[in-house]
């Protein structure tokens, strides 16, 4: 298999894991980002990384974003959201996060494949991204990729797209967010 | 514009970018990569974020893969390689990074867009992913996504579609690679 | 109050702390690291950067040292040792991931204050650090320093002197480790 | 050499270094974060470790506190200041940025002990402590520790120590700090 094709393969598959979400889950979402004085992320991994890229561009967009376990994370309150990234539903850490999050007061929103899962039926808000636990479950999308691959570069995609339409809904200039972005690099 | 369209427009995007990679540049980034003893990686904030998922997923494939920064990073010799992600070739931190590595006699691969940075003249191999840059250069793939957003996924899905064809390349049973993977999560 | 006063009682009460430690339990802990395959660490916040410092000396004196989190963390076996710092013994992820340790076989060594906590009794070694709980134990040394910094210093303080112990052990000359260390900065 | 004799030579060594820190500079230093609108840090290695762990407690004095490199990092502009943390003064990264954050017009102090450095000689302010370079200086501090573990470990102490001034002048009352500690964890 050459490059490109394996290329062309990952961004096929990406293409046909976004057209399975369900809209009315991703309006849902946007209402609760926009809704709350600050954002949480929490993952594990890969996953943790494309949640990391999306909190990055998320705090471009003006929105009080953080992630678990950030140098300077400040504390979760009532009036706050978490976002959980896990496929299975199942990882420890990103349920331990989030149980207690419920606990403080705060909303959550998952996104992954296990609707059965500990997190899902905790959640306020699931996203389901058909795709990339190692259950396999019935009604995921076959991937040709490496292990979950297809489900952390979704992530990365489907937040990115998410960032696209919070930037259109806040009626932000895309040019102007420069100046909110790191400069000593 | 709804979310599912913008995940449309973005793998789409991430379509046309991964094909225009040249399919030599590749074979000879990988030939670097299965030659090197150790390989590096590094970059600046969402670029370090889509080169530390690939440097995990090549650990994953058995390579002693690291990224600069790291907290229990390794010395860099000269049987080693850096792979530099920069679509501008001139970002402050992987340009000084890529001069040391030439001074101690490591191989460097530049994956960006600008040929005529300071990297790029640098590097021993190139990989061209023709977006993304702030210069605007005549021949980049115009993106309708925010900032570098589409630099910085291509980027993602390209290490995912080298490790595929290394993966093929040393035989290894894909199945068999979750017993590498982190299990204390 | 001036910041030499200041610095004056952080270091003495660092080292009426360091004192308190019982050397049996530090010997035991060595007994542990020289025995292992691979060393992991575990913690959150001050207290995991703390240990990060320790796990880069550790792997600087060629042992094969990680944290949990690392982006290329490898899988923990029975051959294994995960070192848990947490003050209380309940912080949530340092717990769990004690007991997954345990699950997988893995040797645990807990550094901390109270003795009766979840993670003091699922361990097999036990490094008593008598400060720094907000649960104010009994015979805790008290500390003027905000939160629970004493612990934080007193753990670093005392994994350099486990390194430096070790580094004797091992019969390493200190002044050639630098081969060792990351020379990318 | 038991862990005990290795912890007093860390703790006492510790204490003498802090010591030698003039009080005139830390004062200094402390006017600098409490008129800056936002407070960066920038270092490498354990020296960055430290430098974390310190940012971390200022922003629970309710500093606007970030380091350089962290995903959510803010732009850096002439009412910030840049805190460097480099003994020799000269590593590549804290020298980059420094120039860096100097051309956007924002303070730099420098926290080292090499006077006559490139980073030394474009700062606003320098606190230097005497210890922990390569290139031995004539009046450092000599250590018994390993390569430069003082160097990381009095920063650490001297940046609690600068906290604690910092909250005294800010009135602030200690025991009402948890509030703004993360409390996902």
């Amino acid at each position: 298999m050459t490059v490109n094709e394996a290329g062309k393969i990952a961004a096929e598959e990406c293409a046909q894991a976004l057209m399975r979400i369900d809209e009315k889950e991703s309006q849902e979402l946007i209402r609760l980002v926009l809704d709350a004085r600050k954002v949480f992320f929490v993952g594990v991994g890969r996953v943790l990384l494309s949640l990391q890229a999306v909190c990055k561009r998320m705090a471009h967009l003006g929105i009080n974003a953080h992630y678990v376990g950030e140098i300077t994370e400040p504390a979760i309150t009532s009036e706050d959201l978490l976002i959980v990234g896990s496929g299975s539903g199942e990882s420890i850490i990103p349920r331990e996060i989030s149980k207690k999050a419920k606990e403080l007061g705060a909303k959550v929103v998952w996104i992954g494949s296990n609707k059965e899962s500990t997190i899902a039926k905790l959640a306020d808000c699931c996203v389901r991204i058909p795709v990339g636990t190692k259950l396999g479950l019935q009604d995921e999308l076959k991937s040709e990729q490496i292990m979950t691959s297809l489900f952390e570069q979704t992530l990365l995609l489907y937040g990115d797209a998410l960032a696209k339409v919070i930037a259109e809904k806040k009626g932000l200039d895309i040019r102007q967010l420069w100046q909110y972005h790191a400069n000593l690099e």
